[in-house]
């Protein structure tokens, strides 16, 4: 390593956070200047640039995902990773570019996909013999795979996954995180020879994502199974996460497919079974998007800016001595040693010792970020051999004893995890009305909650209620169902079959 | 996890390798049908296709990357992290989709990429506005980025990595691996206040690529800097680790660009400096692509296919339990425990007991797939309470005590490792021959060698080298250079700057 090198090795601040100018200034970074309950669209967007998680550009919908925002998703692709290895599934990469003969095998597929394919027509200067579509999602190219690796029934399961990011060039509104016309997300696909195992598996990787929104992101989610409006394009039916947010939105976190044989029939995927026979596959698909980071900022997010569980925060404590000119360096050497401990027992810290920014300018710059905890220690602190800890969550601040540290700070941030997904369940429960008629469907959604209604399963009932509130969704038929359903659906008074959940949706 | 989940977790071979038919044949799965060294083309393709690590696709230039191919990338990937985190680069994500205003604003960039850009002009059934480039390469909205982010010294420096794949739509052969039209790599982009920290920087990055292609590909390499007509477009300099292999053609292993001020000034990238003048970035960008693995598969693989290096191999240890019907189980039960044990001191093994298939057979496929170490158990190993170990490099077979696995496994895997590199050194010191004439230098080419050459540093003596031998390029200018030069440049005879290396490139 050069001598450089190993200079910028120690830098303890993350570099690339604008000043705006050469002489450090308190003015200069200002807070989020909305309330969340009072707008929550802007809220959203000063919490994302000013927290430094989202850089925009010049092609809407294409965002910059900067590094506390790529660390995180790293997160959850590490967690990930070590779910599906030990159930056999390979990460490999499939090709960006599809043709659009492939991309258009599967009928009901590319209904669904080909009013927002990006197309690439010219390779440098020579137009293309075929158009190729940038991959909305990897259905049509890797069951063309799958149709050359399987032969017998001895070649199944096979189970794939690839992390990549896919585009949809919709014309909604583009928000980051919630839709982007490209985003990061990853696919899994996988044939088998039964039915059954499929679908065991369908929902056992739902519940992988339960894991990761509940217990990473602090997000509370409903699963269930969607209906066939909302279904994928493609699919015999889809489960999916969902959860509801505190602007008042429901979003669908997470999808698991079942495709039964839609494209085992349209790409000849099929095996010699034992008794001699030459079957088609059972095919599901699942994924997890960039989307969940933006319902964990929707959720947790206050005044101040982001508040990010520690589970998945890239730093966990921000460490602000309090500087006099006659302590200087015994408050630096103290901040020191406290970040080096912490290193030891995996705790990701920043030390904070920027000159010529007053404490006050440092609070609010990390609270922007939503790290978890801050640790601020002054020359009294040093005399005490103490620090003060600060939650980010509720601003609630403790004096421990350096020496506790070790054992304090873990247990903190998990108290901080824990009291994230508490908070986010309860008012998930809150949010969600029981309805037994169609005018109070309509109303509880109006007034941004969640309307649990009986239904018929019908989907001319359920257009009734999309037609009549602007923006409304169903959101599943959650899998939890009570032991008897009222008499009967909210909308059209026959005997229900389920409860189903509806709200204004992301 | 589901009853169902558990069992597929417990499949001891991967899946997807095709048997062709239900009933197992020892004649399905033929070796590699060519020598290497009467047809290193062919042999190649079979080798990644038989090896398992590539798929074809619809579009020229595009590829699929199996599982252990990408389990292979993805070492890279975890080796190079670790080297970056420590210097302070952040990984994170830029779009995929690059404006044309955008990417036509660096002069000499654009005249390179231009030919070779995939355009994007539809979204869905509209026309797009302004062409949009898949990127090619990051540097142009990186430094747009760059220039937001900059304002002060203190803002520097920024040190950036992203991993994601790029497209160049090359219309040269394309090969998996050496030459495709959608490759992955990293693209780290970092900006400085200062020329000797972002110069000191191109050369640590450098010695990093040195690690990844000795240390883990085991493949040798030689760093020095290319000339100015093949350096990047775009950069001040370019340095490169230049590698040749025994198909006698050399490749570019991985490059460092001191990019100097140009795309500072075409993206107005300035800082206000300490001294209160305004002053522009000088800026490098540096990467490495999976190119890497295609060096590393030409350097090792032999008549029976691919040879992985033990440190990037994804499974280290093939077990075939020699099985006869009298002892099956007890068989079985012992090389269960061996993988239990192996996987315990974190070495990957596969336990293929696959009924049906003769040793023979099962000896074939791994070899193929380049596992590094085959371990053989039959009824008289378990008698005799031992196992065979076969090298796949060498075929040497040793006959080693169970109880010494854990200690005999890891040794024999550095020796292999170790090896490798040795010979593959070796052979690429004996390739390079210095020459004093232009005829000598035009011979060494032709004879598929390097030809070592004093140079006086002109464009228009390289310029004569590759228009006189067919594919040829200059390599590099090593920055291992003799103490004293020869008399004369070999093409014009002038005073020699340097001794540069010329040979057929990939």
């Amino acid at each position: 390593m050069t001598k450089d090198a190993v200079k910028n090795s120690k830098q303890t601040v993350p570099k690339g956070a604008p000043h705006k100018q050469a002489k450090a200034d308190d003015k200069l970074e200002v807070g989020i200047t909305v309330k969340k309950s009072d707008d929550a669209s802007e809220w959203y967007t000063q919490a994302i640039t000013k927290g430094d998680l989202i850089e925009y550009t010049q092609v809407s919908g294409c965002y910059i995902l900067k590094p506390n925002a790529w660390a995180m998703w790293e997160r959850i692709q590490e967690f990930f990773n070590k779910e599906i290895k030990p159930r056999g599934v390979k990460n490999m990469q499939f090709p960006l570019l599809i043709p659009e003969s492939l991309l258009t095998k599967e009928q009901s597929h590319i209904a669904g996909f080909t009013p927002e394919v990006a197309w690439v027509t010219h390779g440098g200067h020579h137009e293309l013999p075929e158009r190729l579509a940038i991959r909305p999602t990897s259905e049509t190219i890797i069951c063309d795979a799958f149709s050359k690796w399987v032969r017998s029934y001895r070649d199944l399961p096979i189970k794939v996954n690839q992390w990549c990011s896919v585009v949809r060039w919709e014309f909604k509104h583009p928000t980051p995180f919630l839709r982007g016309r490209e985003f990061h997300w990853q696919e899994g696909h996988t044939i088998f020879a039964d039915k059954k195992s499929a679908e065991d598996e369908v929902f056992d990787m739902l519940m992988v994502y339960k894991h990761v929104f509940e217990d990473l992101l602090a997000v509370p989610v409903i699963a269930g199974k969607k209906t066939d409006a909302e279904k994928f394009a493609g699919a015999e039916y889809t489960t999916s996460v969902e959860t509801f947010l505190p602007v008042g939105k429901a979003l669908q976190g997470a999808t698991s497919h079942y495709l039964g044989h839609h494209f085992a029939d349209a790409f000849d995927i099929r095996f010699l079974a034992e008794d001699g026979t030459r079957k088609p596959v059972h095919h599901n698909s699942w994924g997890i998007t960039t989307r969940s980071l933006g319902a964990m900022i929707l959720m947790h997010g206050d005044d101040k800016g982001l508040v990010i569980p520690p589970r998945v925060a890239p730093i966990h404590v921000a460490i602000v001595p309090i500087i006099f000119d006659d302590s200087k360096e015994r408050v630096r050497k103290y901040a020191e040693s406290i970040k080096h401990s912490l290193s030891k027992i995996c705790v990701e810290s920043v030390l904070d010792d920027r000159e010529g920014f007053s404490a006050g300018y440092k609070f609010n710059h990390w609270e922007l970020r939503g790290v978890p905890l801050r640790l601020e220690c002054g020359p009294k602190d040093v005399e005490k051999d103490q620090v003060v800890l600060v939650r980010r969550d509720t601003g609630e601040k403790s004096f421990v004893p350096k020496t506790s540290l070790s054992i304090a700070i873990p247990e903190l941030l998990q108290a901080i995890q824990d009291s994230l997904l508490d908070k986010a369940k309860k008012r998930l429960e809150e949010s969600i009305v029981e309805v037994k008629s169609f005018d109070e469907l309509k109303k509880v959604i109006a007034q941004k909650k969640v309307a649990k209604a009986p239904w018929c399963g019908d989907v001319s009932c359920e257009k009734k209620v999309t037609s009549a509130v602007d923006a409304a969704k169903s959101l599943c038929v959650p899998f939890d169902q009570p032991k008897s359903l009222p008499a009967s659906c909210a909308v059209c008074r026959a005997k229900p079959k389920a409860m189903i959940l509806f709200a204004r949706s992301y």
